[in-house]
């Protein structure tokens, strides 16, 4: 019922989203869509949490701005896909609309960030960067212009962009802008 | 009405925000805001270019650090306060339900990042910059860790964000991150 739920998105977008469309596709009734998500800000909330689930390769070259283009490739790769496009539009709008879909966007990121931030640890373990990197907040660098692009300037995502981003947060935290105890306030 | 509608999105959040709510508040009748916009997407939309014409500053210190600083404070603030949270929020939920919506974000953005990349033309002029610098993917970069936090990580925005996200959008455009014409391929 899940994938029935992604598929009607991907075909009529977040809009037209609904519980009968999905038990439609699903071919079931409403009435059991209904009895397991009472809402289609639920059916995303699970659908987050599921693909939130699905395995990351997390990348390890020896080189941090390799590992961050990879990281980055798989982003782009991602959401080039018109149905995945959809399904970040879908997740962003539940959240705003139930605070358990919020929930569960929180804490899919949560993880994921945690898991990606391994690259970060290597790269100061290397002493390719300050000890002091705050690791979660370099992947977030890394990832925040795909989202910015898809759900705030509403431009499409070009081939350079993974390529951009990585390189940017990369020489960000080589320069220390992601140190965590930094004195230089002026 | 518009000004009703922001308070009632601020006081009641986006989920429960109705023409039925908006009329109330502003005093008309339901059918007064219906011939006026026929849906909360409509209001959303109007809002936005209501708001998108809002002056911005644009600083010129002649520190390009000090001016994404600068701008980067200003969108801390904006969005410190609840009500402006709550509008974004709002906007990216209408942009995703009514193609109009969304396309008066992409249109306000744009024009935003057309008038802040002035501070990136200035630093380039200064020669603090490599001449090929993408000025709005600069101001972009800056930009976008805000919106990550605010819709995507859903983790309180912190005063020490702006600074971090100036300081790495300067660091990455001085390596030459946002350049648009890179050999480096590699």
């Amino acid at each position: 019922m899940l994938n029935a739920a992604l598929d009607e998105l991907a075909d009529s977008g977040y809009a037209a989203l609904s519980v009968e469309g999905v038990a439609q596709r699903a071919g079931v009734h409403p009435a059991t869509i209904r009895r397991r998500w009472r809402t289609v800000e639920g059916i995303m909330r699970d659908a987050l949490t599921h693909k939130g689930a699905t395995e990351i390769l997390i990348p390890d070259t020896g080189s941090l701005q390799q590992d961050l283009r990879l990281l980055a490739q798989a982003i782009g790769s991602f959401y080039t896909a018109s149905r995945n496009h959809a399904f970040l539009a879908g997740v962003v709008s539940a959240a705003s609309l139930d605070p358990s879909a919020g929930d569960a966007l929180r804490d899919t990121i949560a993880e994921r960030l945690r898991l990606a931030s391994a690259v970060v640890h290597h790269a100061v373990e290397r002493g390719e960067l300050p000890p002091d990197t705050d690791a979660e907040e370099t992947i977030a660098a890394m990832s925040a212009p795909f989202y910015y692009r898809m759900l705030i300037s509403r431009r499409p995502l070009d081939p350079e962009l993974p390529r951009i981003s990585a390189d940017a947060a990369y020489h960000a935290a080589r320069a220390g802008a992601f140190s965590l105890a930094r004195n230089d306030h002026k």
